[in-house]
């Protein structure tokens, strides 16, 4: 399936890296599980980070019932989501043609407000974004804790991903000079587990966790 | 310094999470280089990735001439950037108290369109933030290039940080579960430099991207 192309999610600039087709769009949010939230009040722009979980064409945010960003875009107001992997620095022999490789997705929609059971599924499907498995290791939420949570149904509208990858590209005549280049690749990598300083004597670690042990 | 607090950048969920002096977000700016830049037009609100420089109070942001982005922001239209650093997973022993360890700085004002040599320093502050070194390296741009690049100036007018580190804080009675509680880091980190297929024989380094070999 692919997203219709409109004013306001067509890629204008290097329109060959452009992509609207929801498997692209979808693999690079499923690559994550941290976005940044794009409102706006009163004329001002907001944009805040914050954990998300897809689910289909809709995706999940949550917090505190009292969060000024969630209280606005419950109401139904425009918001743009956009998540962003860096993938590389992209070394050119000009200055001009240095880039970075990476792959973003820019969603287009406006959220309601979760009750009951579909609220408590929507934070499963962040906390599985976050960390598949950790859900059914950890003390699920009390009654009190949900009411103090909000949770959010973003419904994707209209997306777009953009993506750059491989080797810089530089004039024909620059590539006669001394200059080195190349690309440096960049990763977001886990380290090794730090145990709760408070950890009772004898608590294994979960499988969710074990997985990054080295 | 510190920023003033007002209703727009003060930290209102975890107040003890928020800091509003100059040293702590420029640390957060100086930490990295790829910013989040919302701005709205017509009410839609866009989240746009993009690098950024950071000079005193002022954060510089290139493109295209032709970019939709630098074109709206150049008319002096609100603008907030942000820029997150992700720390680590926070595990707790409820799902409810799961938290991240995180770097953010949230930054409010207008950007003005340079030209001249102001242009031309604000490209090697942006170059510097990404690569510290590698402009001197480089091909410089030409006139021509200049001419199709756009370079904002963004003055920072009000700006807050939040910042979360270590343990993760359970509710007193979860602490007797057997639930496996910590911390799982999160870094970025960089490989190895790839070269470009199309480097010339015996073209080695620069000191920029040699630190980068391991």
């Amino acid at each position: 399936m692919e997203y219709n192309l409109t004013p306001r999610n067509k890629v204008k600039r290097i329109p060959k890296r452009g992509h609207y087709d929801q498997k692209t769009i979808f693999e690079i949010l499923d690559a994550g599980f941290l976005c940044h939230v794009g409102f706006s009040m009163d004329g001002q722009p907001f944009v805040i980070p914050t954990a998300y979980g897809r689910d289909g064409d809709v995706i999940y945010l949550h917090g505190a019932t009292t969060s000024r960003m969630l209280k606005h875009l419950e109401t139904g107001a425009p918001c743009c989501i956009t998540v962003t992997h860096l993938d590389g620095l992209v070394l050119a022999r000009s200055v001009f043609n240095h880039s970075m490789n990476y792959r973003s997705a820019v969603l287009f929609g406006t959220a309601s407000l979760l009750e009951g059971d579909e609220k408590m599924h929507a934070l499963e499907v962040v906390s599985d974004q976050i960390l598949k498995g950790r859900w059914d290791e950890s003390r699920l939420p009390s009654p009190k804790e949900m009411k103090a949570t909000s949770v959010l149904k973003f419904t994707i509208e209209e997306a777009s991903a953009k993506i750059r990858t491989g080797d810089p590209g530089d004039d024909k005549p620059d590539y006669e000079l001394p200059i080195w280049a190349g690309v440096i690749p960049i990763e977001q990598t886990y380290g090794e587990p730090i145990p709760d300083p408070l950890l009772k004597d004898g608590v294994e670690m979960g499988e969710s966790v074990k997985r990054f042990v080295k």
